[in-house]
């Protein structure tokens, strides 16, 4: 599989993320290959700094960055030689079968809705997260941030993306799928979370288990798959983050706290799409990014876009 | 000041509301007195099981319970000689100041919705949950249950009613008041959030700081009020208190994870009625009521109620 990884893309890049994809070419499967796309002098210098072999890895130029302070269309559209216009191009072609950057998360998301496009059937794209769970499991929350307000019919469509995610990536054969909620009764919370009760229980495409709130998150209670608005998803993703921070700074040194680490995850892929998109934090540091790259590998293996296409139908 | 206690509000009740009160005895200001309400004979029996003189409460007899599996409207007009009923027909009539349960929460928002009364102006009453900052002070958060949807018109408003208990109740001259939400910039959020930005920024009554993201709450970037809805405020407030739980059952104590501890807070003022009420948590212990005893004469003591209400011009 040849897996693109935008060079540039990040606040430590090209440095962080040519190290972490060094990092990671012991650590994929064999017949991966690397795809570092963004300013090719400067790729170059780097890794023969490191005193890499350039041939390990596929190179493709880009000579433009889209800046973290771009605004995301406009620059998108207007930089059609940067990293991340130039990886969506190859995506979109064919010529890799998945696409990671840390760089400009809007950016990215213009690329995804707009190059690669969503899927027929999906109604909105999301953001998909692993979060540890005490026993050592980890779950799948949906969305953590491109959709604030979710509809019932989106949230219930969450649950079945969510489903196939558990299933072809982390290797759950039959994922439980919670609703993220404010107490275990049916008539709790919003309008459109009670909605979505309605629709989650009466999927026949998903084994609903009912309401998670938020002391069950992290915890044994948790279902494989969480359902929730991208709003209070993003909230508990950066809450858990940063408890690992505090941990840390705190001198707590602790198995669990430590899998809050956003690193070891590396990245939260956009699933609903055409292609398989991965999206990594802005401070990815070599470790976050050679993780990041280590999952897009996973996405890709399991072919999820196309499996999110066959759930849906399109 | 007299003092209300639900005495047979909670799992552990009546035992562990009489073993809070006896505590609180010693470390509330002279002058006040606690109201214990409920079964005469069990809390007589209780005291002198521990040796405590019956005369250093009132007793105050209530022959029914309002049971945590209820139905909280149809039980609070049903079981008219409830603690709960009872607690509130006092608090109405000025015998006692302020009224705390740990029993059954929305018989306690029935209760203060309905006997107490919200104030008039104000939208919608809220609970306020008080969290940790690293630097060792607290920020008010709310809502944190009452209202899962909540307009752009009620979020400003929590922002007022938030800026009177921080510096009613905590002694912050000039509270700070910070917008929950996923970004930020201004445009973030849901439609409601980003409206209520709007709203916060034009106020002539409260010191807006702009939006709070999940990784700034519990840190020293906090704002000393973090305005949102009772969905996500619910979801924030139940995970941090897990993440208490999760840390002490991995064997690490640290001051500020000890913290999280609900049992050192105590319970959630409701705010935005005619009278001084607070909530605590079903699975109250001893410390968790004494802690809820003395908040609710701190919430007295600062004539919360009416400082809420001038500041409404109701």
């Amino acid at each position: 599989m040849k897996i693109g990884l935008d060079a540039m893309g990040g606040d430590f890049a090209p440095d962080a993320t040519i190290d972490g994809a060094v990092d990671a070419l012991g650590k994929l499967p064999s017949g991966d290959r690397l795809v570092l796309i963004g300013d090719n002098g400067r790729i170059r210098e780097k890794l023969a700094s490191m005193n890499v072999e350039p041939s390990l890895f596929d190179i493709v130029p880009a000579t433009q960055v889209i800046e973290m302070s771009d605004h995301p269309a406009r620059a998108f559209s207007q930089k059609k030689d940067s990293s991340i216009a130039v990886g969506f191009g190859m995506l979109k072609s064919g010529l890799i079968d998945g696409f990671a950057s840390a760089g400009n998360t809007g950016a990215m998301l213009v690329g995804a809705s707009y190059t690669v496009n969503v899927i027929p059937g999906v109604f909105r794209p999301a953001l998909v997260a692993l979060i540890p769970n005490l026993n050592g499991s980890s779950s799948v929350i949906l969305d953590v941030g491109i959709n604030p307000d979710s509809k019932p019919d989106v949230l219930l469509q969450y649950g079945v993306l969510g489903t196939v995610y558990a299933r072809y990536v982390l290797g759950i054969k039959e994922p439980s799928v919670g609703l993220l909620n404010i107490g275990e009764e049916e008539t709790k919370g919003t309008s459109a979370v009670k909605a979505a009760y309605e629709l989650l229980r009466e999927s026949g495409d998903i084994i609903f288990r009912g309401n998670v709130e938020g002391h069950h998150l992290f915890t044994d209670e948790m279902t494989d798959v969480i359902v929730c608005d991208g709003f209070v998803g993003n909230v508990v993703l950066k809450m858990a983050e940063k408890f690992y921070a505090v941990a840390r700074s705190r001198g707590i040194r602790d198995s669990f706290f430590d899998r809050l680490n956003f690193e070891v995850v590396g990245g939260t892929p956009v699933v609903g799409i055409n292609e398989n998109v991965v999206v990594g934090h802005g401070i990815s540091n070599r470790t976050a990014i050679m993780n990041m790259m280590l999952q897009t590998s996973d996405v890709v293996h399991a072919d999820l876009a196309r499996k999110i296409k066959e759930a849906i139908g399109g």
